[in-house]
């Protein structure tokens, strides 16, 4: 049984894993690295981590076949070229990380790598889509059984497509995204507009106990029967559900999977969004539609997908 | 040099072409045929069509090495399936036709069989989106060298992508599609609404010169610089524009081909598209764009498409 290791470079915070060839992670760890540093001293530092976690099996780094990193930003030739966190922006990772580990080193952007981490860990189907709702949305694609990057290794990239025309500002500069609206930091926002608006609203009691507003606020209150969070949720479903929609209509994968923190609220999230999905999408041959599903690996699944990846 | 032919199903009007190994239209053929009627009759009509063309061109069916038939609709295992004309859904459409010539018979929807022909016939590229703008929003995609239909043979289906929640019904059933203010007929709507509010708008006077309203209209009266017309074609590439923007930033097609009777107005229509598709969408690696093209076939697009399709 080969070893492999995937690093999911989030952030300040870099989580990683020992992934065996079932795709299982035997082994997590999470720590904060700082980004801003020669590529040399990163590496060192994500060499240490991949020692900690080899060490901790009872294994060494001569028991793993690759490493494979998750990064957010346009991934393409072994770095980091735009988008993501800056200091990442041309540092050679890969080609680093090979030559102070000597390690075969695989670099995917983290929207792409979970979709291949969803992909390889159970879900093998005949096409897959991924959206994680977070901070961002992020988002990838299987085809073929490999990602498809698209021409330009931009796809897919289903956070700025123009939902509201002139609408809210989204971080990428542009009004009215998707991302802006559905992403977890969206919802969040939503919320704080509708506690503005509705001081009575038992939002504001949920907040209060939980010290902020979360993404799970207006779920709790809505499942309290809080008026202004139901109509609050039905208006995040209208916004949610037409992005889902175009990439099902255009792409008719057989699974669409939904990740990230808001994945955790399950029915409550998957039902009422499925119903409106299912008024916006067509059907296919037979009447077979793409199923919606959560995400099986939750924040492993960037992880496993680089993992994975290495292995390659 | 083999011979093949490709058979535009469009509606009572059929088009067919003889067309060779180089995707050149040899001879070609256009009549009202009626489709309400029994397969074998359907087939009969089509195998004389057929017979027509060869003979025109000095040749005979025996020199045809296959024959392509595109229709609208959802096109699975040899049958429209759903959707297009309700005299041809579930009709053994290719099984007859193989039935009743002896030759091998494909057959696949009109918008794809066109994504097919423009990619075949020249725009050869890592991948290829084709929007056909006409009564409706045709589209058709083409992935690693061949036609994406997804696990159910419903995509690409670009035209019922929700664009304005609430809005103007679609024939689909649905409101706010795409298609109802993006396609042809979708623009001609919106002229006729700006002139019934601008009775002063040269629209009306450019309308009763042709004798009817169509979508060609706005672009002659904004080239005058009618102020009426100006502004709604400002309009509709605000709400043409997000919708090739979506298809773009999801998949980063290498080239976005633009076909159907609009595609006339040359750079009238794609250079203010470019720049809002521009705004609206991310550049990939090396600032890469997808390029965004004009149909080179025309309406022969899904002629050429169905015949290249019989040539596999």
């Amino acid at each position: 049984m080969s070893l492999y290791i995937g690093i999911d470079l989030g952030g300040a915070e870099v989580a990683a894993g020992l992934v065996d060839d079932s795709c299982r992670v035997l082994e997590r760890e999470q720590r904060t690295v700082a980004l801003s540093r020669p590529v040399e001293e990163l590496c060192e530092d994500l060499h240490g981590l991949c020692a900690v976690l080899t060490r901790r099996h009872g294994a060494s780094l001569e028991d793993v076949g690759g490493i494979g990193v998750a990064a957010p930003g346009l991934v393409a030739e072994g770095a980091v070229r735009e988008g993501g966190h800056p200091a990442l922006v041309g540092m050679p990772l890969a080609a680093a990380l090979h030559a102070c580990t000597g390690k075969p080193v695989a670099l995917q952007n983290n929207g792409n790598a979970a979709a291949f981490g969803e992909y390889v860990a159970g879900m093998t189907c005949h096409s897959l889509f991924v959206m994680t709702l977070g901070a961002a949305v992020d988002s990838g694609l299987i085809l073929g059984g490999g990602i498809w990057q698209g021409f330009n290794y931009a796809a897919p990239e289903m956070g700025h497509i123009q939902l509201v025309p002139g609408g809210r500002p989204c971080p990428c500069g542009k009004r009215g995204c998707f991302a802006a609206y559905a992403s977890a930091a969206g919802l969040v926002l939503s919320t704080r507009e509708a506690m503005s608006a509705q001081p009575q609203s038992l939002l504001w009691k949920l907040a209060l106990q939980a010290g902020d507003v979360s993404e799970h606020t207006v779920f709790e209150a809505a499942r309290r029967g809080d008026r202004v969070a139901v109509q609050l949720l039905d208006t995040y479903m209208g916004q949610l559900a037409p992005g889902v929609a175009a990439v099902i209509n255009l792409l008719q994968p057989e699974v669409f999977c939904l990740g990230g923190g808001l994945a955790a609220e399950g029915d409550g999230l998957m039902v009422p969004l499925a119903r409106r999905v299912e008024e916006l999408s067509f059907p296919g041959h037979g009447g077979w539609r793409t199923r919606l599903v959560l995400s099986r690996l939750g924040s492993d699944a960037a992880i496993v997908g680089a993992a994975m990846l290495a292995r390659r």
